[in-house]
Protein backbone atom coordinates (compact mmCIF):
# COMPACT_ATOMS: atom_id res chain seq x y z
CA UNK A 1 0.00 0.00 0.00
CA UNK A 2 1.45 3.22 -0.72
CA UNK A 3 1.62 5.50 2.15
CA UNK A 4 1.43 8.73 0.37
CA UNK A 5 2.12 11.77 2.88
CA UNK A 6 1.09 15.13 2.57
CA UNK A 7 3.34 16.77 5.03
CA UNK A 8 6.98 14.80 5.62
CA UNK A 9 8.64 12.19 3.30
CA UNK A 10 10.36 10.52 6.12
CA UNK A 11 6.63 9.31 7.23
CA UNK A 12 5.91 7.50 3.95
CA UNK A 13 8.75 4.78 5.42
CA UNK A 14 6.26 4.16 8.13
CA UNK A 15 2.58 1.89 8.40
CA UNK A 16 0.30 4.68 9.38
CA UNK A 17 -1.19 1.50 11.67
CA UNK A 18 2.28 2.23 13.85
CA UNK A 19 1.86 5.69 14.94
CA UNK A 20 1.64 5.64 18.54
CA UNK A 21 0.38 8.54 20.89
CA UNK A 22 2.72 9.54 23.94
CA UNK A 23 1.45 12.54 25.42
CA UNK A 24 3.99 15.63 26.11
CA UNK A 25 6.70 13.25 24.18
CA UNK A 26 10.31 15.22 23.81
CA UNK A 27 13.44 13.21 22.43
CA UNK A 28 15.21 10.61 23.92
CA UNK A 29 14.27 7.35 26.22
CA UNK A 30 10.80 7.00 27.01
CA UNK A 31 7.84 4.86 27.96
CA UNK A 32 4.93 3.82 25.70
CA UNK A 33 1.36 4.53 27.77
CA UNK A 34 0.16 0.85 29.02
CA UNK A 35 -2.78 0.89 26.44
CA UNK A 36 0.05 1.74 23.53
CA UNK A 37 2.48 -0.69 24.86
CA UNK A 38 -0.03 -3.17 24.75
CA UNK A 39 -0.83 -2.40 21.17
CA UNK A 40 2.29 -2.18 20.14
CA UNK A 41 3.90 -5.56 21.79
CA UNK A 42 0.56 -8.00 22.03
CA UNK A 43 -1.20 -6.85 19.20
CA UNK A 44 1.21 -5.80 16.27
CA UNK A 45 3.95 -7.89 18.22
CA UNK A 46 6.65 -5.97 17.39
CA UNK A 47 10.04 -6.40 18.34
CA UNK A 48 12.96 -4.60 19.58
CA UNK A 49 14.86 -2.74 16.93
CA UNK A 50 11.49 -2.14 14.79
CA UNK A 51 10.79 2.07 14.03
CA UNK A 52 7.44 3.68 13.92
CA UNK A 53 6.34 7.32 13.90
CA UNK A 54 5.03 8.70 17.41
CA UNK A 55 3.09 12.05 17.85
CA UNK A 56 3.02 13.84 21.13
CA UNK A 57 -0.20 15.74 20.56
CA UNK A 58 1.28 18.98 20.90
CA UNK A 59 2.19 19.83 17.63
CA UNK A 60 5.65 17.21 17.33
CA UNK A 61 6.35 14.27 15.60
CA UNK A 62 9.12 11.57 15.99
CA UNK A 63 10.97 8.99 14.48
CA UNK A 64 10.73 6.08 17.21
CA UNK A 65 12.61 2.82 17.78
CA UNK A 66 11.56 0.12 19.73
CA UNK A 67 13.72 -0.68 22.33
CA UNK A 68 12.67 -2.71 25.12
CA UNK A 69 9.32 -4.99 24.21
CA UNK A 70 7.31 -4.46 27.62
CA UNK A 71 3.77 -5.86 27.04
CA UNK A 72 3.04 -2.78 29.86
CA UNK A 73 5.28 -0.14 29.63
CA UNK A 74 7.76 -0.86 26.56
CA UNK A 75 10.77 1.48 26.32
CA UNK A 76 10.89 3.39 23.07
CA UNK A 77 13.92 6.39 22.06
CA UNK A 78 12.69 9.10 19.78
CA UNK A 79 14.32 10.96 17.93
CA UNK A 80 14.39 13.68 14.71
CA UNK A 81 11.45 15.68 16.39
CA UNK A 82 9.96 17.76 13.71
CA UNK A 83 6.59 20.16 13.99
CA UNK A 84 3.23 18.24 12.04
CA UNK A 85 1.93 19.71 9.17
CA UNK A 86 -1.73 20.46 11.20
CA UNK A 87 -0.83 23.61 12.35
CA UNK A 88 -2.74 26.93 10.94
CA UNK A 89 -2.88 30.52 12.29
CA UNK A 90 -6.32 30.44 13.62
CA UNK A 91 -8.41 28.44 16.13
CA UNK A 92 -11.01 26.72 14.92
CA UNK A 93 -13.74 26.01 17.71
CA UNK A 94 -17.11 23.55 17.23
CA UNK A 95 -20.14 23.76 19.46
CA UNK A 96 -22.20 20.67 19.33
CA UNK A 97 -25.20 19.33 21.38
CA UNK A 98 -24.67 14.74 21.58
CA UNK A 99 -26.58 13.59 19.02
CA UNK A 100 -29.31 10.64 20.15
CA UNK A 101 -27.24 8.02 18.37
CA UNK A 102 -23.37 8.46 20.02
CA UNK A 103 -21.76 7.27 16.93
CA UNK A 104 -23.08 10.32 14.46
CA UNK A 105 -20.97 12.28 17.38
CA UNK A 106 -18.05 9.89 17.22
CA UNK A 107 -18.38 10.03 13.57
CA UNK A 108 -17.95 14.09 13.44
CA UNK A 109 -15.51 13.51 15.77
CA UNK A 110 -13.17 11.55 13.96
CA UNK A 111 -14.26 13.32 10.62
CA UNK A 112 -13.00 17.04 12.19
CA UNK A 113 -10.07 15.27 13.25
CA UNK A 114 -9.07 14.54 10.07
CA UNK A 115 -9.85 17.50 8.41
CA UNK A 116 -8.50 19.86 10.79
CA UNK A 117 -10.34 21.39 14.54
CA UNK A 118 -9.02 22.58 17.61
CA UNK A 119 -11.68 22.03 20.20
CA UNK A 120 -15.25 20.53 20.14
CA UNK A 121 -16.93 22.36 22.85
CA UNK A 122 -20.48 19.84 24.00
CA UNK A 123 -23.74 21.24 25.37
CA UNK A 124 -27.52 20.58 26.35
CA UNK A 125 -30.19 22.66 25.61
CA UNK A 126 -34.01 22.96 25.92
CA UNK A 127 -34.37 20.44 22.67
CA UNK A 128 -30.94 18.19 23.14
CA UNK A 129 -31.87 14.41 22.65
CA UNK A 130 -29.07 13.49 24.95
CA UNK A 131 -28.12 14.82 28.59
CA UNK A 132 -25.20 12.75 29.18
CA UNK A 133 -21.71 12.06 26.93
CA UNK A 134 -18.56 10.31 27.57
CA UNK A 135 -16.00 12.63 27.42
CA UNK A 136 -13.23 10.00 27.75
CA UNK A 137 -14.27 7.49 24.78
CA UNK A 138 -15.48 10.97 22.74
CA UNK A 139 -11.43 11.66 22.99
CA UNK A 140 -10.75 7.90 22.76
CA UNK A 141 -12.15 8.33 18.92
CA UNK A 142 -10.30 11.78 18.33
CA UNK A 143 -6.92 10.35 19.61
CA UNK A 144 -6.93 7.32 17.27
CA UNK A 145 -7.99 9.59 14.10
CA UNK A 146 -5.43 11.64 14.99
CA UNK A 147 -2.81 8.71 14.66
CA UNK A 148 -4.89 7.36 11.57
CA UNK A 149 -4.53 10.25 9.78
CA UNK A 150 -0.74 10.81 11.57
CA UNK A 151 -1.66 14.56 13.24
CA UNK A 152 0.87 15.41 15.45
CA UNK A 153 -2.24 17.28 17.64
CA UNK A 154 -4.57 16.34 19.73
CA UNK A 155 -8.11 18.22 19.30
CA UNK A 156 -9.51 18.89 22.81
CA UNK A 157 -13.36 18.07 23.73
CA UNK A 158 -14.77 19.79 26.47
CA UNK A 159 -17.08 18.10 29.17
CA UNK A 160 -21.35 19.33 28.66
CA UNK A 161 -22.14 22.37 29.68
CA UNK A 162 -25.44 23.83 29.84
CA UNK A 163 -26.14 25.98 27.05
CA UNK A 164 -26.66 29.22 29.09
CA UNK A 165 -23.12 28.57 29.94
CA UNK A 166 -21.87 27.94 26.78
CA UNK A 167 -22.67 31.25 25.19
CA UNK A 168 -20.81 33.01 28.13
CA UNK A 169 -17.74 31.12 28.10
CA UNK A 170 -14.87 33.49 26.52
CA UNK A 171 -14.16 33.04 23.16
CA UNK A 172 -11.63 35.48 21.16
CA UNK A 173 -12.67 35.68 17.53
CA UNK A 174 -15.68 35.23 15.52
CA UNK A 175 -18.84 33.87 17.04
CA UNK A 176 -21.42 31.69 14.89
CA UNK A 177 -24.52 30.46 15.94
CA UNK A 178 -26.15 28.08 13.03
CA UNK A 179 -29.54 28.61 13.45
CA UNK A 180 -32.01 28.55 10.61
CA UNK A 181 -35.46 30.52 9.93
CA UNK A 182 -36.19 32.70 7.67
CA UNK A 183 -34.19 35.67 8.85
CA UNK A 184 -31.06 33.78 8.35
CA UNK A 185 -30.22 34.31 5.08
CA UNK A 186 -26.41 35.09 5.52
CA UNK A 187 -24.02 31.41 4.84
CA UNK A 188 -21.14 31.00 7.05
CA UNK A 189 -18.80 31.03 4.21
CA UNK A 190 -19.62 34.92 3.33
CA UNK A 191 -19.60 35.87 6.66
CA UNK A 192 -16.50 34.15 7.98
CA UNK A 193 -13.21 36.72 7.49
CA UNK A 194 -10.21 34.43 6.41
CA UNK A 195 -7.38 34.12 9.36
CA UNK A 196 -9.68 34.54 12.30
CA UNK A 197 -10.37 32.31 14.97
CA UNK A 198 -13.95 31.14 14.76
CA UNK A 199 -16.65 29.38 16.64
CA UNK A 200 -19.49 27.91 15.37
CA UNK A 201 -22.80 27.16 17.24
CA UNK A 202 -24.63 23.92 15.65
CA UNK A 203 -27.97 23.16 16.82
CA UNK A 204 -28.94 20.12 18.54
CA UNK A 205 -31.68 17.24 16.71
CA UNK A 206 -34.30 19.33 17.86
CA UNK A 207 -32.76 22.74 17.25
CA UNK A 208 -32.37 25.54 19.22
CA UNK A 209 -35.44 27.61 21.02
CA UNK A 210 -36.12 31.25 20.06
CA UNK A 211 -35.10 31.76 23.93
CA UNK A 212 -31.57 30.17 23.31
CA UNK A 213 -30.72 32.05 20.38
CA UNK A 214 -31.66 35.65 21.79
CA UNK A 215 -29.39 34.54 24.25
CA UNK A 216 -26.54 33.55 22.06
CA UNK A 217 -27.20 36.94 20.02
CA UNK A 218 -27.36 39.17 23.00
CA UNK A 219 -23.67 36.96 23.65
CA UNK A 220 -22.22 38.16 20.49
CA UNK A 221 -22.93 34.85 18.62
CA UNK A 222 -23.97 35.79 14.75
CA UNK A 223 -26.43 33.78 12.86
CA UNK A 224 -25.43 32.02 10.28
CA UNK A 225 -26.67 29.83 7.54
CA UNK A 226 -24.76 26.59 6.45
CA UNK A 227 -26.34 26.79 2.52
CA UNK A 228 -29.86 25.18 1.47
CA UNK A 229 -29.57 21.51 2.21
CA UNK A 230 -31.33 20.41 5.51
CA UNK A 231 -28.61 18.69 7.27
CA UNK A 232 -28.58 16.69 10.10
CA UNK A 233 -26.85 18.02 13.37
CA UNK A 234 -23.40 15.72 12.83
CA UNK A 235 -23.12 16.54 9.03
CA UNK A 236 -23.90 20.38 10.13
CA UNK A 237 -20.98 20.47 12.21
CA UNK A 238 -18.56 18.36 9.93
CA UNK A 239 -19.69 21.45 7.13
CA UNK A 240 -19.13 24.27 9.31
CA UNK A 241 -15.62 22.65 10.22
CA UNK A 242 -14.69 22.36 6.54
CA UNK A 243 -15.89 25.64 5.50
CA UNK A 244 -13.74 27.66 7.86
CA UNK A 245 -10.32 25.13 6.96
CA UNK A 246 -11.39 25.32 3.28
CA UNK A 247 -11.73 28.99 3.26
CA UNK A 248 -8.10 29.22 4.95
CA UNK A 249 -6.99 27.40 2.33
CA UNK A 250 -7.69 29.45 -0.50
CA UNK A 251 -5.81 31.34 -2.63
CA UNK B 1 -39.28 19.36 17.47
CA UNK B 2 -38.88 22.50 15.43
CA UNK B 3 -38.88 21.05 12.08
CA UNK B 4 -37.22 23.91 10.14
CA UNK B 5 -36.99 23.39 6.87
CA UNK B 6 -35.07 26.13 4.10
CA UNK B 7 -36.45 25.91 1.27
CA UNK B 8 -40.40 25.94 1.88
CA UNK B 9 -42.47 26.55 4.93
CA UNK B 10 -45.09 24.20 4.02
CA UNK B 11 -42.84 21.70 4.77
CA UNK B 12 -42.56 22.71 8.57
CA UNK B 13 -46.18 21.17 8.68
CA UNK B 14 -44.61 17.91 8.55
CA UNK B 15 -42.53 15.42 10.49
CA UNK B 16 -39.29 14.56 8.55
CA UNK B 17 -40.07 11.03 9.57
CA UNK B 18 -43.02 10.61 7.34
CA UNK B 19 -41.37 11.72 4.02
CA UNK B 20 -42.06 9.01 1.20
CA UNK B 21 -40.59 7.93 -1.98
CA UNK B 22 -42.67 7.10 -5.22
CA UNK B 23 -40.50 6.72 -8.01
CA UNK B 24 -41.83 9.40 -11.09
CA UNK B 25 -44.79 10.18 -8.88
CA UNK B 26 -47.35 12.91 -10.75
CA UNK B 27 -50.31 15.02 -9.26
CA UNK B 28 -53.63 12.78 -8.50
CA UNK B 29 -53.96 9.41 -6.87
CA UNK B 30 -51.31 6.73 -7.14
CA UNK B 31 -49.98 3.66 -5.11
CA UNK B 32 -46.94 3.64 -2.26
CA UNK B 33 -44.54 0.96 -3.24
CA UNK B 34 -44.67 -1.76 -1.29
CA UNK B 35 -41.83 -0.94 1.52
CA UNK B 36 -43.21 2.11 1.81
CA UNK B 37 -46.36 0.68 2.28
CA UNK B 38 -45.81 -1.02 5.08
CA UNK B 39 -43.75 1.61 6.54
CA UNK B 40 -46.65 3.98 6.45
CA UNK B 41 -49.68 2.00 7.06
CA UNK B 42 -47.77 -1.25 9.65
CA UNK B 43 -44.72 0.84 11.16
CA UNK B 44 -45.75 4.32 11.61
CA UNK B 45 -49.74 3.11 11.82
CA UNK B 46 -50.92 5.99 9.72
CA UNK B 47 -54.96 5.88 8.96
CA UNK B 48 -56.78 7.40 6.31
CA UNK B 49 -56.71 11.32 5.91
CA UNK B 50 -53.56 11.60 7.58
CA UNK B 51 -51.05 13.94 5.48
CA UNK B 52 -47.09 13.76 4.96
CA UNK B 53 -44.66 14.13 1.77
CA UNK B 54 -44.10 12.45 -0.92
CA UNK B 55 -41.00 13.07 -3.09
CA UNK B 56 -40.68 12.01 -6.77
CA UNK B 57 -36.96 11.73 -6.85
CA UNK B 58 -37.01 13.72 -9.65
CA UNK B 59 -36.86 17.09 -8.24
CA UNK B 60 -40.48 17.57 -6.98
CA UNK B 61 -42.48 17.46 -3.73
CA UNK B 62 -46.09 16.79 -3.03
CA UNK B 63 -48.43 16.98 -0.39
CA UNK B 64 -49.97 13.40 0.28
CA UNK B 65 -53.39 12.07 2.09
CA UNK B 66 -53.68 8.55 2.84
CA UNK B 67 -56.51 7.61 0.92
CA UNK B 68 -56.69 3.87 1.24
CA UNK B 69 -54.33 2.50 4.40
CA UNK B 70 -53.59 -0.76 2.08
CA UNK B 71 -50.52 -2.30 3.93
CA UNK B 72 -49.19 -3.51 1.07
CA UNK B 73 -50.78 -0.79 -1.82
CA UNK B 74 -51.71 1.99 -0.32
CA UNK B 75 -53.55 4.61 -1.93
CA UNK B 76 -52.72 8.70 -1.89
CA UNK B 77 -53.85 11.30 -3.39
CA UNK B 78 -50.77 13.43 -4.35
CA UNK B 79 -51.24 17.61 -4.89
CA UNK B 80 -49.30 21.28 -4.43
CA UNK B 81 -46.80 19.62 -7.28
CA UNK B 82 -43.98 21.97 -6.21
CA UNK B 83 -39.82 22.06 -7.56
CA UNK B 84 -37.56 20.88 -4.61
CA UNK B 85 -34.97 23.07 -3.33
CA UNK B 86 -31.69 20.65 -4.39
CA UNK B 87 -31.76 21.92 -7.67
CA UNK B 88 -28.74 23.38 -9.15
CA UNK B 89 -26.74 25.07 -12.09
CA UNK B 90 -23.95 22.35 -12.24
CA UNK B 91 -23.26 18.68 -12.20
CA UNK B 92 -21.70 16.94 -9.34
CA UNK B 93 -20.13 13.82 -9.91
CA UNK B 94 -18.00 11.70 -7.20
CA UNK B 95 -15.88 8.41 -8.35
CA UNK B 96 -15.26 6.31 -5.71
CA UNK B 97 -13.73 2.54 -4.83
CA UNK B 98 -15.54 1.24 -2.56
CA UNK B 99 -13.63 1.26 0.96
CA UNK B 100 -12.86 -2.31 2.51
CA UNK B 101 -15.07 -1.47 5.55
CA UNK B 102 -19.20 -0.99 3.50
CA UNK B 103 -19.98 1.05 6.41
CA UNK B 104 -17.84 3.81 4.97
CA UNK B 105 -18.61 4.12 1.91
CA UNK B 106 -22.03 4.04 3.34
CA UNK B 107 -21.58 6.84 5.25
CA UNK B 108 -20.32 9.05 2.86
CA UNK B 109 -22.99 8.34 0.50
CA UNK B 110 -25.43 8.99 3.54
CA UNK B 111 -23.21 12.81 3.70
CA UNK B 112 -22.95 13.14 -0.10
CA UNK B 113 -26.79 13.06 -0.07
CA UNK B 114 -27.64 15.91 2.62
CA UNK B 115 -25.09 17.83 1.38
CA UNK B 116 -25.67 17.38 -2.54
CA UNK B 117 -24.70 15.31 -5.34
CA UNK B 118 -25.81 14.33 -8.85
CA UNK B 119 -24.36 11.05 -9.19
CA UNK B 120 -21.70 8.56 -7.75
CA UNK B 121 -19.34 6.58 -9.92
CA UNK B 122 -17.82 3.34 -8.32
CA UNK B 123 -14.57 1.77 -9.43
CA UNK B 124 -12.24 -1.12 -8.81
CA UNK B 125 -8.26 -0.56 -9.36
CA UNK B 126 -5.07 -1.86 -8.98
CA UNK B 127 -4.91 -1.02 -5.08
CA UNK B 128 -9.00 -1.67 -4.43
CA UNK B 129 -9.49 -2.83 -1.41
CA UNK B 130 -13.13 -4.68 -2.51
CA UNK B 131 -13.68 -5.49 -5.83
CA UNK B 132 -17.43 -6.12 -5.33
CA UNK B 133 -20.60 -3.66 -4.49
CA UNK B 134 -24.30 -4.04 -3.68
CA UNK B 135 -25.11 -0.93 -5.32
CA UNK B 136 -28.91 -1.72 -4.63
CA UNK B 137 -28.01 -1.15 -1.02
CA UNK B 138 -26.17 1.78 -1.71
CA UNK B 139 -29.25 3.12 -3.13
CA UNK B 140 -30.90 2.29 -0.49
CA UNK B 141 -28.66 4.28 2.06
CA UNK B 142 -29.13 7.11 -0.50
CA UNK B 143 -33.12 7.02 -0.66
CA UNK B 144 -33.04 6.91 2.99
CA UNK B 145 -31.20 10.22 3.00
CA UNK B 146 -32.95 12.06 0.62
CA UNK B 147 -36.26 11.57 2.79
CA UNK B 148 -34.61 12.21 5.50
CA UNK B 149 -33.47 15.58 4.31
CA UNK B 150 -36.31 16.30 2.37
CA UNK B 151 -35.21 16.19 -1.17
CA UNK B 152 -36.21 15.84 -4.36
CA UNK B 153 -33.93 14.50 -6.27
CA UNK B 154 -32.44 11.06 -5.91
CA UNK B 155 -28.40 10.75 -7.18
CA UNK B 156 -28.02 7.81 -8.78
CA UNK B 157 -25.20 5.47 -8.06
CA UNK B 158 -23.31 3.34 -10.74
CA UNK B 159 -22.65 0.01 -10.46
CA UNK B 160 -18.35 -0.42 -10.68
CA UNK B 161 -16.42 -0.31 -13.58
CA UNK B 162 -12.70 -1.22 -14.11
CA UNK B 163 -10.32 2.06 -13.59
CA UNK B 164 -10.10 1.76 -17.40
CA UNK B 165 -12.90 1.92 -18.27
CA UNK B 166 -14.10 4.92 -15.79
CA UNK B 167 -11.47 7.63 -17.10
CA UNK B 168 -13.15 6.58 -20.52
CA UNK B 169 -16.63 7.06 -20.23
CA UNK B 170 -17.94 10.74 -21.31
CA UNK B 171 -18.21 13.66 -19.27
CA UNK B 172 -18.66 17.36 -19.81
CA UNK B 173 -17.30 19.52 -17.46
CA UNK B 174 -13.86 20.07 -15.26
CA UNK B 175 -12.37 16.08 -14.56
CA UNK B 176 -10.33 16.22 -11.51
CA UNK B 177 -8.24 12.94 -10.23
CA UNK B 178 -7.41 13.95 -6.45
CA UNK B 179 -3.76 11.65 -6.73
CA UNK B 180 -1.25 13.15 -3.78
CA UNK B 181 2.57 13.54 -4.72
CA UNK B 182 4.91 16.27 -4.33
CA UNK B 183 3.91 17.48 -8.17
CA UNK B 184 0.27 17.88 -6.60
CA UNK B 185 0.05 21.25 -5.42
CA UNK B 186 -2.75 22.66 -6.39
CA UNK B 187 -5.92 22.15 -4.43
CA UNK B 188 -9.69 21.05 -5.94
CA UNK B 189 -10.69 24.64 -4.37
CA UNK B 190 -8.49 26.91 -6.20
CA UNK B 191 -8.76 24.73 -9.71
CA UNK B 192 -12.31 24.77 -10.27
CA UNK B 193 -14.63 27.17 -11.91
CA UNK B 194 -17.51 28.28 -9.89
CA UNK B 195 -20.72 26.80 -12.12
CA UNK B 196 -19.19 24.17 -14.43
CA UNK B 197 -19.93 20.75 -14.22
CA UNK B 198 -16.93 18.47 -11.60
CA UNK B 199 -16.16 14.95 -11.69
CA UNK B 200 -13.80 14.27 -9.30
CA UNK B 201 -11.81 10.91 -8.64
CA UNK B 202 -11.43 9.85 -4.93
CA UNK B 203 -7.87 7.43 -4.99
CA UNK B 204 -9.32 4.06 -2.97
CA UNK B 205 -7.07 3.25 0.04
CA UNK B 206 -4.68 1.70 -1.59
CA UNK B 207 -4.45 5.14 -3.67
CA UNK B 208 -3.51 5.24 -7.55
CA UNK B 209 -0.99 3.18 -9.07
CA UNK B 210 1.52 5.67 -11.41
CA UNK B 211 -0.09 3.67 -14.34
CA UNK B 212 -3.65 4.93 -13.45
CA UNK B 213 -2.78 8.70 -13.02
CA UNK B 214 -1.22 8.78 -16.13
CA UNK B 215 -4.16 6.88 -17.99
CA UNK B 216 -6.34 9.59 -16.18
CA UNK B 217 -4.37 12.47 -16.79
CA UNK B 218 -4.35 11.10 -20.85
CA UNK B 219 -8.58 11.16 -20.55
CA UNK B 220 -8.26 14.85 -19.22
CA UNK B 221 -8.53 14.51 -15.40
CA UNK B 222 -6.45 17.03 -13.85
CA UNK B 223 -4.73 16.47 -10.65
CA UNK B 224 -5.85 18.15 -7.56
CA UNK B 225 -4.87 18.40 -4.20
CA UNK B 226 -7.51 18.12 -1.21
CA UNK B 227 -5.29 20.25 1.10
CA UNK B 228 -2.47 19.11 3.70
CA UNK B 229 -4.56 16.90 5.96
CA UNK B 230 -4.41 13.26 5.47
CA UNK B 231 -7.83 11.95 4.98
CA UNK B 232 -9.83 8.82 4.78
CA UNK B 233 -11.14 7.86 1.19
CA UNK B 234 -14.80 8.09 2.31
CA UNK B 235 -13.74 11.72 4.07
CA UNK B 236 -11.55 12.68 1.03
CA UNK B 237 -14.72 11.91 -1.05
CA UNK B 238 -17.36 13.85 1.23
CA UNK B 239 -14.18 16.82 1.22
CA UNK B 240 -14.44 16.85 -2.43
CA UNK B 241 -18.26 17.22 -2.70
CA UNK B 242 -18.34 19.73 0.09
CA UNK B 243 -15.67 22.12 -1.87
CA UNK B 244 -17.39 21.77 -5.03
CA UNK B 245 -20.99 22.66 -3.33
CA UNK B 246 -19.64 25.74 -1.49
CA UNK B 247 -17.90 27.31 -4.01
CA UNK B 248 -20.82 27.35 -5.86
CA UNK B 249 -22.96 28.92 -2.63
CA UNK B 250 -19.99 31.98 -1.84
CA UNK B 251 -21.06 35.34 -2.91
Amino acid sequence: MNEYCYFCSLIIEYNPMNVFYIPNATEGLTTLPEDESKHCVKVLRMTEGERFCVTNGEGFLFDAELVEALPKRATVNLTNQRKGYDHWNFKLEIAIAPTKLNERTEWFLEKATEIGIDKVRLFTSYHSERRAANVERFQKVMIAAMKQSIKSRLPKVEDLVPFEKLVKQPFEGQKFIAWIDDDVNDCLCDLYNKGENALVLIGPEGDFSPEEVALAKENGFVPCSLGEARLRTETAALVACHTIQLINQMK
